[in-house]
């Protein structure tokens, strides 16, 4: 058995606590910095070492892993700090963009940036389901693999560092457009009087459907053809019209079925009537 | 074996010449009518009867099965026919308040309306997942309840004839906005340079998680308690700002993440940011 990577650990939210006790049940030397210093109190009695400071959190280890709630907060975490030598692997959620910014600012201090973007929750974090989407150069990515598949399964994505974060960013864009879609369809169930548990297994089977229709639609999108075999743009506009209709009549806000729709009108507006409704991308890139 | 009742298909669409075809291989003597009355040549040479005008085809049989395009085809259809006697079984898609309007309508013509809607497209009618929802007079819906179950299984919601079409706009909401979710992450995806194939599997993954959420929302929302866990309202909302942020940054159209930051943000205004993204459901309500 080889010894382990010591790291460090700054950002002691859920993920970061969760994080944390893998890595040290994994057997790496863990340290550990919170701006709230009480949140490391479970984890320094599990083994972890408690840095005063984040420039001593820093100053202890090469590796750093941050887990925070954005990008601005590292550079708070990290004003003053020196960090020549040092690789920070930053799992917070951002837009792309400014992990991009991110990793020129942190080039100039003489740190690397490897950027994270973790598919799983706290209580997912180890689980062999969880993944983590990795952006940034490949050999830091590499030296660190290793390491980093304690947290989740390590999916490295290219020298971009904006990838990790988008991919991220569009995974949680389908994920949470979906749960708000659910909460409005159980919505409009009760309005009617149907409870939401009685609701539930439709709903259930209703979602199950939908990685069927995954390899059909990226297929559609890659190739820009769109024929239009049953489900069309036109009927399934009419459809959304219904539901904005049916939201506006039961009471229920429809601004995210009125989101869907207009994406249809302004698709069928651009003469993809007849076309699959997989020519709403179409109107979806400006 | 018993004789299968007659009936009537009013509409050849996909969905109407599918229906008819299932009618017609269980043995239903079955007459047809459509305005584009070409559309009725397939089915009459497997054995469906030819009625040349709408009123002939109402007045060979007391069962009408209606598939058209909405509820005012139906008038138009329908229009000065003698309707006395006759069970109208309309499957066309429909905003629930109308179809409760048109079952006074028929009422006053002598005539029964059972409001259905078909959870299936017209590859799937007859298949043993189709189902469809029922509402209207039950003893109506126990009388063809054999005969409908060529379509798909029946599911009989509650004599307010708005139910089956409440419950079948809020599965189609849930469909539609997540079809829609997926094209938009694709496009966040794709503008990163990651084509929709590349991206597949880790979508198709992403969307088989929600019916695991199904039983935990439901439970939330009858109960009216939103116990933040790990996925608080604050914590999603940031998330969907950062995908606003990442898709505007993208140059793709932000409406449908927006509709879903903008429920996080009232959710949040109204003092839910500790409570679990659950919470949205008040918002929803008006
Ligand atoms: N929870 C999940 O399911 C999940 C899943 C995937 C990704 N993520 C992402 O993972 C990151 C961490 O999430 P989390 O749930 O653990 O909690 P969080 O609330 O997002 O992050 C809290 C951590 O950030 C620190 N922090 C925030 N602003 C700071 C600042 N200006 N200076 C110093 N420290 C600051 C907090 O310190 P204090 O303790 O002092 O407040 C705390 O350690 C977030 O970006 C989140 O989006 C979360
Ligand atoms: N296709 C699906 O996957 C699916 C799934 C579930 C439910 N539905 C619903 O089922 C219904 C039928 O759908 P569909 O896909 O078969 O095709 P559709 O295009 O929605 O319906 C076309 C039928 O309606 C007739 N029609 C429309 N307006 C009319 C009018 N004013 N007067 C007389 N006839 C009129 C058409 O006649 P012509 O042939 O003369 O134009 C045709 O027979 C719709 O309400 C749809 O929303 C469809």
């Amino acid at each position: 058995m080889t010894a382990k990577t010591p790291l460090t650990v700054l950002g002691l939210g859920p993920m970061g606590q969760a994080m944390v006790t893998r890595f040290l049940d994994a057997g790496h030397p863990t340290t550990v910095w919170n701006r709230t210093p009480s949140r490391a109190d479970a984890l320094v009695a599990k083994g972890a070492a408690r840095a005063a400071t984040a420039a001593d959190a820093v100053a202890a280890n090469r590796l750093l892993v941050l887990s925070l709630t954005d990008y601005a907060a590292m550079d708070d975490v990290l004003a003053g700090v020196d960090l020549a030598g040092r690789v920070v692997v930053n799992l917070s959620s951002e837009t792309p963009g400014k992990t991009v910014e991110a990793a020129a600012r942190l080039a100039g201090r003489g740190a690397e940036l490897l950027v994270g973007g973790v598919m799983a929750n706290a209580e997912m974090v180890g689980h062999p389901d969880a993944y983590v989407f990795y952006s940034g150069p490949r050999e830091v990515f590499d030296r660190h693999a290793d390491a980093l598949a304690v947290i989740g399964r390590p999916d490295y994505l290219g020298a971009d560092h904006g990838l990790a974060q988008m991919l991220y960013q569009a995974q949680l864009d389908v994920f949470l457009t979906s749960l708000a879609a659910m909460l409005h369809g159980i919505a409009l169930a009760r309005s009617a009087g149907v409870s939401a548990e009685r609701f539930a297994p439709y709903l259930s089977d209703n979602v199950s459907t939908l990685s069927m229709y995954v390899p059909g639609i990226a297929k559609h999108v890659d190739s820009g053809e769109h024929p239009g075999d049953l489900a069309t743009t036109a009927m399934m506009g009419a459809t959304a019209a219904h539901v904005v209709g049916a939201s506006e009549a039961a009471g229920i806000d429809a601004g995210l079925p009125g989101a869907v729709k207009s994406l249809y009108d302004r698709a069928i507006a651009a003469g993809h009537g007849k076309d699959s409704f997989t020519a709403l991308v179409n109107v979806l890139r400006g």
